[in-house]
Formats: C-alpha cells, sequence, structure tokens
C-alpha cells in the first residue's frame, strides 16, 4: 500500500502542487484555490442568510450543515495568497499588510464560529444578527483588499 | 437588522443566485462551484496524502484539520449538477444515473469520514489506508462520470 499512497501522494501533487515546504508550486494554483474557497463561502453563506432573512423558510440543520461549510472554510481564507501569487482581483496590499489582513480573517473566523453556534442552536435571532456580522467580516476584507 | 439583512442576502444570492426552490439559479454558477468544491477537496486530500506518504511529516493536528475540510466538503459533492447544468467536464450519464451517481457520492463521504477519524486519532497506519480509499472513491467517480 506504501507504494500505492506514493503513487496518489504524487498524482494529487501533480495536480494541485504540494511541495514540502509551501502549499503550492505555482502562484496560478494558489489564485484559483483563494477563489475556489470564496465560490463555497459565499453559495453556502448565502443560503444560511436566505433563511435569516426569510427568503426561504428555516431549517436549523440545514443552516448548520451550512454553516460548518462556511466554519470549516475559515482554515482557507488566508492559505490562497503565498509569495508570487499577487493578482488576480486581490490588492498588492494584502503581502505589505499580512498582520492587518490576518486579523481581518481572524475576525470571520470568529464570526462565523458563532454562526455555526447560532445555527446549531437553531437560534433564529442569533443567526440573523451571526449571519450579518459574519457577512460584514467578508465586506470589510472584499473593501479593503480586492479589486 | 431585518432590512440589512435583506440587503445582505440579496447581494449573496444576486452573486451566487439562490432562489428558493434550487440551488443555483443558473447553470454555469453551478458548474463553478462544482469545479470550486473539486479544487478544495483535492488541495486538502492531497495535504493528508502527503504525510501518508511520508513526503512531509505527519502532523495529526494538520491532518485533522484538512481531513475535516475534505469530510465536511463531503455535503457539496452532488450539489452542483443541478438539472440544465449538463457540460464542462461531467457527462451526461450524471444525469441518466442518478442513484448509482449519488451511491459514489456516499462511499466517499463514508471513506472521508474514516480519513477524519484517523487523523483526529492520530493513527497514522489507518489514515495510509483511509487516504488510499478516499482517493479511490475519487477516482472511482472521475473514470465513471468525468471526460
Amino acid at each position: 500500500m506504501t507504494f500505492q499512497l506514493h503513487i496518489l501522494a504524487g498524482l494529487l501533487a501533480a495536480a494541485v502542487a504540494i511541495p514540502a515546504a509551501a502549499q503550492f508550486a505555482r502562484p496560478d494554483d494558489a489564485i484559483k484555490y483563494r477563489k475556489a474557497q470564496m465560490v463555497l463561502k459565499q453559495a453556502h453563506l448565502g443560503r444560511v442568510a436566505a433563511m435569516a432573512s426569510g427568503r426561504v423558510p428555516f431549517d436549523a440543520k440545514v443552516a448548520a450543515d451550512n454553516a460548518e461549510i462556511v466554519s470549516v472554510l475559515g482554515r482557507t481564507t488566508t492559505q490562497g495568497f503565498m509569495a508570487g501569487s499577487e493578482g488576480g482581483n486581490a490588492k498588492a496590499e494584502i503581502w505589505k499588510e499580512t498582520a492587518k489582513f490576518n486579523e481581518l480573517a481572524e475576525k470571520a473566523d470568529a464570526e462565523s464560529g458563532k454562526l455555526l453556534a447560532a445555527a446549531k442552536a437553531g437560534n433564529l435571532d442569533a443567526l440573523k444578527t451571526a449571519v450579518a456580522a459574519t457577512g460584514g467580516t467578508c465586506k470589510a476584507c472584499h473593501d479593503a483588499y480586492r479589486n
């Protein structure tokens, strides 16, 4: 099985380029990755927001399933901005103000954690507050760092 | 705040097009979404595979964080294949063999659940088995349904 694992790891590494010392070998892989995580967060926060706003009926299980995706993907927020991957819709300030950028990401993590907790508790009022707060952290970062 | 939530939900809905009755209004949104979830799963399974194969040192916490992303994203696997979104790299059989397609997705979910359990337990041998099994479920579905 070790040999099979080497083949599998090699195939995955070739596809997504994972060297030992960095997450992405090519800047384009990083750009593709950071776009992908935003597509998913937006889609799944959108589903929770639709319930919070009353556009679709509130279902605590569905809300929690979607909020968990948003929350767990908080881990991916800053990973796609490796040195050398400047460009796309990302402002150059990201690479100059790393501490501030990371701080905004941490705020988003904290709020999406509350979102998940509210959904798990089935608390629609708390969910409304958390959707607005989480969306606010997305907007704050995009206003500052997205072209 | 209700008004703000309506604005936020509206913005998110406009961006990702979430009507009440379906997840995506436009086939292109579904295609973008299904590609995004595959980019993320591949990247994060790749990081676990790199540890399982010994390419990078085993760190149970890092393995669990990555395995959790793969496992939670199991929820997204079949969501991007709405009626009318045929095309991209997806074979037409997906829409003709829904039960078989869903069954392959469920197998992937089951194996990625074992992957997460092995990572959380810090069991490298179990992790190796689970990486190979999870990768095998990806491959089985791609072999059958991806051009």
